[in-house]
């Protein structure tokens, strides 16, 4: 097995970022065309290399200890149409394309549907799709 | 000194967020206008209750290891627009106004400056102001 040197080697953009102690950064999905943002998720150097080579999102599930090729159960899988880093080396930005229009479990656009409004985290997005009829 | 549970009591908004084991949560920060991502950053429960209150961002710097007011030394604040936490309670989005236009210590609009393209991570946009004139 290869060092992790000898294995981005070739991958210089890949080499520039800062993991961190598990050997991740976070990533900020966002939809190109609204700006609306997604998901919050997870990258280890082969999800990023693997996303950036197969042009869609691939994430690290830390609860699965696993690569994570978003929409391989769902069906809604993100076109990938930019990467951005930022300042510190150690967040990445997603632009994608949102198949079918939900980006989270819950059958909702995104995972952000829910307001601080007076207290209290209101839900403000309906659910586009019964979480039981895209998880089958 | 109050336990965080006594702390929290009247705060059951807080109380539903899940900190990590650092007692963190990230925190996404998007202009509420344009929609870009400025920053991430990371909130404690101290930092998002100030936050709240003051209706400006607040976050914890790790690097520091203290509360950080955004522009306590740029000037360049964020009023909060919006607060809205994902699906599993441990990632918010705050959309704020970006006092000055600049959020980046670079002195760039958003510390996503930087593009992937043709395998290099390229700068893609200006300097707004200079930071030593911004750090002074």
């Amino acid at each position: 097995m290869k060092s992790a040197t000898e294995t981005d080697s070739q991958t210089p953009w890949l080499d520039s970022i800062k993991w961190n102690e598990d050997g991740l950064v976070p990533v900020i999905t966002q939809d190109y065309l609204s700006g609306r943002v997604l998901t919050h998720a997870w990258l280890n150097n082969e999800a990023l290399g693997l996303a950036q080579t197969e042009g869609r999102a691939v994430y690290w599930s830390r609860s699965r200890a696993k690569l994570w090729r978003k929409g391989e159960e769902s069906g809604h899988g993100q076109v990938i149409k930019e990467l951005r880093l930022d300042c510190d080396n150690d967040v990445i930005v997603m632009q994608i394309e949102q198949l079918g229009g939900i980006a989270c479990h819950t059958g909702r656009e995104s995972c952000f549907y829910r307001v601080l409004d007076s207290g209290e985290w209101k839900i403000v997005d309906a659910v586009i799709k019964d979480p039981k009829d895209i998880y089958q």
